[in-house]
């Protein structure tokens, strides 16, 4: 039989002993289980952050891994505990809108999570990733079947992440979503949507540049352009060759940009 | 059977290999380990932040599970290996104060390890986490008793840490333990031997400011406001509803701080 | 029967979804693997970094462990990907040199990966550690032969990374390799080439200082002492006592040191 396999993404960071923690309850009810970090390092309280980070990297994991996903500004507060079913996955966090992205492009089942009998005893007012959300992504993992979680919900938290606008006839507004590790500016902008770019000419102006060439590879221009590239995300970013785009153009997350298609 | 659990603490940081060869070495040993991170981001030589996060760490991990701290300054001179039983767990590390958080509060055993033949040969003068801690965890984990790795000891290293001192009739004079990843300032007043802090009035200076409010969540408060809470530790924490206390109030580890119950 | 093991090195850092995908990708093949990080810390395109990790960590892993090293500044151009298989382990990653301080070691075989039925599809053009690396390895985990990944290659890069010149009948000049995370400089004078310094006077110039003092251990010396040691890595390192040396002498990677043999 199978391990099942949790991943875990929380703004926790990793100096403290949060996420060890969270691991050693998941692995007292769940000594089977395979853990597998997605990141840590969500700046603080950024739900739209893991809320990319997470519907990017789930698609990668084999069906039935369940993830768990910890940014939680409001715990200890109303806001309640969900699971999410979606695209054979499992989804495990507060309703704080996180998995939007999830599971605006499947369907889904969201339950809140009501049973207590899968929480740790006394649930403390401030680390609901160690006392609700760990226990019962480990009881999911040993086979408890999610309508023993609590009912179906239809007024779950539904945040409309930023998508471009069309503020022209061929013209859109969009924003940075995302920095990488190697400064790349990942847009809103996603080749499904905007397929034209690989085709046609383009203009995409993004602080004082007006970007072009959309490359293949990181590697084929010259160190120092900036241009544009479809990331393995699906989304088009703004890179410089071997250097940090986001520093090369003074822009975080959240500038704007702006694409023209021809 | 179930796998072992080991837990690693160290203040080796993640950017180098020494944590990666660590684990290589368990695993040439005992293929069945499973290895946990709780933090490799002690500050450097800081053996009180260790004995912080193992002491808050273990209790959340299954019994028998082994856990190896090395914050070791001292590599390569005369301080002890030892094999701590305490609390259903076992701690190895060297002989440097580092688990007496844990054995405070607990029954416990302590041995020097004395058996070479648990360690690598040649044992270096400057890595005794890969050459001594890895494998003794290893064979420990793999069925070694613990009486074989060296004979039982009283006169390990018994630090004092901080403890609040009483200054007045209905006034303690406390510290900052450690500030975590929030910038949550977290105190040595430990709501086991401070509970009248839930029932009635006290004041809690700190920095230039006197808290008189008792938060029962972060989410609960004014953004902006500063206040304490009983954190998921146990201890009386200072916090601002999602910003940093460390920041807001200027405070580091070690601050002094004073606690007036009415 | 054994679960493969699989260790990762990337400079793909930690705060992003890559590795985390890496991992599902692996884990979606071969289910039983154990997947074990070195570092994800390594300076973005810093071959020479990743190169000396790997070398540094490879040895203290089992046999038939699966080294996947990916600093790939070239991703998505003509750079192939390769198979080594080096002292009874295996490594994969883009053939750019990152292997040469395994490879100038030991004898060894390596093998262009042109087999694409161990890639995901479609390749994309960016991020080759998800789709060329992570299956590749998972598939050998899962068994495949080496020689079905593709053909033996001999014209692979072959980079000499800096080994000490001699410049004087008693004099070499050497560089820092590394400096680790406690400041530590590791250069590239290695204790098989320049025993001596362990049993005659010598003279190492670095910075501003000439040391001429061997350490055993780090904490032999009296705080603030500037010294010699040969560290765990086999390699003579400048360090001081519970200090930064990269600190205390103004060094950076790659600064010029020069040794001095009586």
């Amino acid at each position: 039989m199978r391990r099942p396999i949790l991943t875990l993404t929380t703004d926790f960071g990793t100096k403290d002993h949060f996420v060890g923690v969270m691991k050693g309850v998941i692995l007292g009810i769940c000594p089977e289980a395979h853990i597998i970090d997605i990141s840590h390092e969500v700046q603080p309280f950024e739900i739209s952050e893991g809320a990319y980070l997470i519907a990017q990297a789930y698609p990668h994991f084999p069906p039935k891994t369940i993830h768990v996903l910890v940014i939680d500004p409001g715990v200890g507060s109303a806001r309640r505990p969900i699971l999410v079913e979606a695209g054979g996955h499992y989804f495990i966090g507060p309703d704080n809108g996180a998995f939007a992205m999830v599971y605006s492009k499947t369907p889904h089942k969201i339950r809140a999570i009501t049973n207590e009998k899968y929480f740790l005893e006394p649930v403390s007012r401030t680390f609901h990733g160690r006392d609700v959300f760990s226990p019962c992504a480990a009881y999911l993992a040993k086979g408890a079947r999610p309508s023993t979680f609590g009912k179906l919900i239809e007024d779950y938290l539904k945040p409309v992440f930023t998508e471009p606008q069309r503020i022209g006839k061929r013209v859109w507004q969009g924003t940075v979503l995302h920095i990488d590790r190697f400064g790349n500016l990942i847009t809103n902008f996603h080749i499904d949507h905007f397929s034209d770019v690989r085709v046609r000419p383009f203009e995409l102006a993004i602080g004082t540049r007006i970007l072009r060439r959309l490359g293949l590879t990181y590697a084929e221009v010259d160190p120092g352009e900036v241009f544009a590239i479809v990331g393995s995300s699906g989304y088009v970013e703004v890179a410089v060759n071997q250097a940090s785009a986001a520093r090369a153009l003074g822009c975080g997350v959240g500038a704007p940009c702006e694409l023209t298609l021809a």
